[in-house]
């Protein structure tokens, strides 16, 4: 706490209200997704950038440029281990940009790749990853334009980082964003939760839960491409990763204003996750995804749109798994099994860090 | 090299010529701009990606999108120290990005943000970076539309890595890459060489050359815009950064297969530079800039362009440096103060490295 007060006047001149929740340095649990990333965007990044524009902070950004609608997106990737049941951190570098871009309806178009090596990586590691973007890649339709890479001296990296950013077309009349989410909307999950979180646990922690759980890395351009033929009026998409779906609805309550209630015994939670929630105390609602979205869909075209995702590759087991209401603004409530209710809070950071 | 076996049969798959050089292992220079970093995108990242579009590889992507034509681009900043005469990591990122656009022509006009924070960074440091973000991107005219936050653990990171990837519009009629430069050009040089190399060294190694050197750091993309409103016709431009003009020249002669001679007394090197070179035996042709542009302009126009150049406040000091000739195709040959010539060739690695 002894360098606080550096802090202040520094930050005091500009008027923000730091140092976050008394914390001068920074905590694993800034990068999780949750309450503390929401934080260091609110109180440190919006003020220092002055922008509006970040301030919608969708998982991507909606902008113009010669007369054509795009969505913009970043991604840093620091996942450990690099290579994992399911998945790598290649995979998981295009299909989460893509998803990102495919979150506010655009079709992903092209990829930048930035590398920060760490000296002594092997450069076969690096070729492997490579690779996976590249194969990555072909499977979600988009191109890797442009890239860079740095080496950091040893001791100052972890193999591999990998950035991806993109961009996407943005078609006409598709206006999605978690502000527009409305009382009275369906919400609706793509596939079972915890997948990702869990997979990436039991390897690194060296678990076994009986059965090998595969991370359900994917991109989801397509299921999104096959959702919007059925309306362009679909109001909200989010790809619940850092935070799992708990971090999702919140941010999507506190951007619309709106409440939702959650049904948890709707919510496809696969048999083993359940299981290694249970024996490591952790709740599903909290662990990352990366290959499912969440939609808040218009009641008049829930029933056709979870028909559309259903016959999709990427969503046969897509399920509605609550609603949107005017009750408690801002707010996420889950009716439990038993007749209950609970808050489902944003998390403070995420259970597991460097999950991507 | 004990691990080379295991690489070749991985690699020689997809009939890629590795292991680099006999490197099985990642080393500085992979990231210095250099034949290494070159090699390494030539025969890594090429062949993995699998596509022609990474090909061109000039600054930045041209790519067509919703009728747009745009430039499209990314870097990662690992810069030490983060705070330096004359700039921070901050100014590096964006102007280093604003730039790499401008290259092609394009209006910058949207970065995104992504940190790597390593755990334990005080936050008020991550808050300073922030600002000089924002601050640098108010003087380029771009903003910062989209973001990205992950930490990961004490030991795996240097407090702040930074990355901004940018879109632009390319202007109708513009078509700048390395590839068509034509004998007959005139080179110019937008100013005096080597100030960024030789400010970050003198405080990371603790040397001093009797003068403080400030970095040259500084968006470019209105010195672009004057230099397009003599003629839309402008063949190659290229901010020599890594690797110094010695790496930008040799990557020019290499991708249209033209021969440059550059005549060294022509070349301006700050006298403290020149000193600092002489004193370490640096050659200022390696030593990076982040404020400097070299230009390939067809002879007819190299007059205007230059006058253009000269009164812009990012220009006064710019310089006809050589001339691009049919004789020796891909290769650099500098004419000395003595009436003699050398070959000036492509640096491995970076004399410096974690320069930006």
């Amino acid at each position: 706490m002894a360098d606080a007060p550096d802090l202040a006047p520094d930050f005091n001149a500009w008027s923000c209200p730091l140092p976050l929740r008394d914390h001068p340095f920074v905590v694993m649990g800034h990068g999780g997704g949750g309450a503390l990333s929401a934080e260091l965007v609110r109180h440190l990044f919006m003020p220092a950038y002055g922008g509006e524009t970040l301030a919608g902070l969708g998982d991507s950004a909606a902008v113009s440029l010669g007369g054509a609608r795009l969505a913009f997106s970043t991604d840093s990737y620091v996942v450990r281990p690099l290579f994992f049941p399911g998945g790598s951190i290649g995979d998981l570098a295009v299909n989460g940009t893509v998803n990102d871009l495919a979150m506010s309806g655009a079709a992903p178009a092209y990829l930048s790749c930035a590398f920060i090596l760490e000296e002594g990586t092997e450069v076969s590691t690096v070729g492997r990853v490579a690779r996976a973007i590249g194969e990555a890649a072909e499977r979600a339709g988009v191109a890797v334009v442009t890239g860079d890479t740095k080496v950091v001296d040893s001791g100052h990296g972890d193999e591999v980082y990998v950035n991806t950013s993109g961009i996407g077309l943005i078609p006409e009349g598709v206006d999605i964003r978690p502000q527009r989410a409305r009382p009275g909307d369906v919400v609706i999950v793509s596939g079972p939760i915890g997948l990702h979180g869990i997979a990436i646990l039991s390897v690194r922690e060296g678990l076994e839960f009986g059965v090998e759980l595969e991370s359900d890395t994917a991109p989801l351009a397509g299921l999104v491409q096959a959702m919007l033929a059925v309306t362009p009026d679909l109001h909200v998409l989010r790809d619940p990763t850092r935070g799992g779906l708990a971090a999702a609805l919140n941010e999507i309550a506190a951007a619309s204003g709106t409440g939702v209630v959650l049904e948890e015994r709707a919510v496809p939670v696969p048999e083993p996750v359940a299981n290694a929630c249970a024996f490591l105390g952790l709740d599903p609602l909290y662990v990352a995804n990366e290959g499912r979205l969440v939609a808040f869909v218009p009641e008049r075209h829930a029933e056709p749109v979870l028909e559309a995702m259903r016959t999709h590759p990427n969503g046969p087991e897509a399920a509605v798994i609550g609603r949107c209401v005017s009750e408690h603004p801002g707010m996420v409530v889950a009716r439990t099994g038993l007749g209950g209710t609970r808050i489902v809070d944003l998390p403070l950071g995420e259970q597991l860090p460097r999950i991507c």
